[in-house]
């Protein structure tokens, strides 16, 4: 089933554990769901495209989503809004050799 | 006319910069395409997301892209590849008073 959907939490690790973390399970037929905040954004969007360029040529950015994630305090006890992106990478289903 | 569409090239000035650069076409009309590259990346979703809560509340995300420029030359004299991406921002046409 190519439904089933795993997520990966983008944060500070280095960029290739995330790559690898999202690599296998594209090659299982799972889609990939990548969440970052902040300035883990960039960094999402450095692992889609590692993956898209030598790992998976065949992968497909579905969708992406930019939003806000309210109430998280800063240094200064002050609220905080912080951006966050949503990127969904897939590989489309092989066609079947019968053709179709 | 609507159709029309400005571009907001994000770099390094302050992020309320750019939220200016994107709040008057925007004002006026028209779609705005915010294009950047690495680092910039998660200010250009910074910028949308002040613009979409702060400023023009019914402004809308069209369309995000995400891509790679190639054949950046890093300081080390090696090619480097950078990630892009480009959100389309707009608002949507008022409906007209008459109700439809």
């Amino acid at each position: 089933m190519s439904s089933m959907e795993a997520v990966v939490l983008v944060g500070k690790k280095p960029t290739m554990n995330y790559v690898l973390a999202t690599t296998l399970p594209l090659a299982e037929g799972k889609k990939v769901l990548l969440k970052a905040r902040g300035r883990a954004i960039s960094k999402a969007v450095d692992i889609v495209e590692v993956v898209r360029r030598r790992f998976v040529q065949n992968a497909v950015v579905e969708k992406v989503n930019i939003g806000t994630e309210e109430g998280r305090v800063g240094a200064d006890g002050k609220p905080r809004n912080v951006s966050t992106i949503e990127i969904l990478v897939s590989v489309p289903e092989q066609p079947a050799k019968k053709g179709k």
